[in-house]
């Protein structure tokens, strides 16, 4: 379709309908994330040993409040970022429908760091996990550097070159701590998940 | 991201993009509760036997229900509260998006109830349902704490004292009701999901 | 919460949040409808018996077409009858939320007839489907009534007694078609299933 | 319902609650697409094994990301054929439900081709995949035909002889690489499935 010609059309169409359909996509796919969580029913089930089995999935809460609170991190990033963007571009289209497209995706790598994380194979799921945040984070700096670029303005005049610094300075910040986090998984696998925790526990006490 | 400077730019930005990804995870999550639900395809299928099946669905549809009317009714509770709030801070938004992780995991103990509760698990099984919505509302009462506090006015004008101290009134009662479920449920699995469905019940007709 | 007290305050808030709260959850339960339909992963597949798979699930597909455009059907129904809706009563708001609850169970049903119409299940299979749409049905009159109730002035001036009359005929048309459907699936399973597909073929023409 | 009637009273109804509905169910629809992958819980799990496993859902990922990319780009498309539509008619919103069935139902060809193509059944596979697309074209078709004839003026008076030929073209265009793709798979899937990756990234950069 040719995009152009209808933009200029109705130039006044704004930013609305993509943040209601992103949104959308991050309210699912966060929601989504329940869904591996379960005891399945078995045969001769008594309190005490219902009981170990709720207990046993701990590993997988560890990894649903972990995912929940990055994705929703994100959600408030990708909120506060498009309150700064005027009018869409394609590109700017395309590199949030990546965005959206490795966000739905969360829940692979959150199940299976909550199956394995407690077998000899944690090792790759956790620098799976811990890599695949840091894949999330490359297409929000992607996302941003389209968005901010000077050549095409597409950023509403109140977002000064000050305000843009922050937000490069921010989006940068989230990358070098998913990068430790990667980097620390090598090491040990539990470190590498307690950095990915006490990260978002600062970004949420800092924001 | 500096979210300080930013909203000092756009200070109209209200509690509406909050509310609608809020909404968007409560019906999400409200509607996965009936995932759970069916029969599962089995060899020598006869209508006797599937009546059977569809019967024996019966703790589950219990668990459903009691679910679903729980959850509607935090929406209310949210959207009326809501009404209330002018502006959100860092802290509301915080303690909204714990109450919305606790609030995508109901699914979990609702299929362990409706699971479990004709077996011997059944104690555990209510215990661990009544005590999950219980912690359901002490986050809701974090959230009213954080909206109603004094020192940050977020609160529109027309939220006087005599109605926060009503909304107060009726969190507080919610605790109640929710601690009186949860310990009839260690004198017996039946009567503290009994409990549960009356207090709905009665709320919903009080409303 | 004093639900009143607030409403007197906000006078103006309308249906606008009922309304896109119970889109979101029509739209989630139309959508999960597809979730049953898939080939499970086998040994051995070939492009033959890969084929016959695809052609083995036509009950599913059947199913579904006729579940989804049920409640799309119902959706354009609660469309249109909450644009004659001026506020929400507490009534109408619990009316409401009733039929969010068996809207929201509609994949039960349609996966119970999709996978046992085949089998010698079939006749409890049609009769529970059919009999389920009659319930859905009952509540929507029961949401009609309510906002149409002469007591309390819940619709718009614009809703003439002439319009809400044609509103009383259409949903009490929908019910006896129901029952029709019902009623035939006790005589054989699939006439009562093709009445239903005749039946929403007729809404859509008629429309 | 009185359709005509109702909207008579309320002709300022325009198109945004369809759309809202739309983009849920687009939204939810290509959410769903990634439930299908994950590694499932297994005995004797290795840091080496569980590579493996990540790494042979290759063909899942591809599926994946393949759907979740055109079915972007329909959304893009739905977005902006409806900017052009004042007012929707009966049959504009049987077409629009129709096309949504169709949008729902992607996750079930994607699934297949996933799990299929690297078995003996991958002639199959491919064909109901790059078919199944073909028809949700001609779904798209027919919607454009109903918003763009004549007789109902349905459109914009913005919109202009010249953009509908625009809308017209990139349809056909459309359709006929859909064609060409479903064409291919008979010769070899391979093709199909590289055509129509291929196909999607022409059209993001051709945007």
């Amino acid at each position: 379709m040719k995009t152009d010609q209808i933009a200029q059309l109705e130039p006044s169409e704004s930013t609305g309908r993509i943040e209601a359909f992103s949104d959308g996509i991050f309210g699912v796919a966060i929601t989504l994330l329940a869904l591996e969580i379960g005891v399945e029913e078995y045969k001769g089930a008594t309190d005490a040993n219902l009981l170990t089995h709720i207990y046993e999935l701990m590993p997988k809460y560890i990894a649903y409040i972990n995912s929940f609170a990055t994705v929703l991190l994100m959600w408030l990033a990708h909120h506060q970022m498009f309150r700064l963007i005027k009018k869409p571009s394609n590109g700017l289209m395309l590199a949030n429908g990546l965005l959206l497209l490795v966000i739905a995706l969360v829940p692979f790598p959150t199940k299976t760091v909550g199956q394995f994380i407690d077998t000899d194979a944690k090792g790759i799921a956790v620098k799976f996990y811990t890599g695949y945040f840091l894949l999330v984070n490359f297409v929000f700096l992607l996302l941003w550097t389209i968005a901010s670029s000077k050549s095409k303005p597409l950023l509403h005049a109140f977002a000064s070159t000050e305000i843009v610094k922050a937000v490069n300075r921010s989006i940068l910040t989230g990358l070098l701590i998913n990068f430790i986090c990667f980097g620390l998984s090598f090491i040990n696998p539990w470190l590498g998940v307690t950095t990915n925790i006490i990260s978002w526990l600062y970004w949420m006490v800092a924001f």
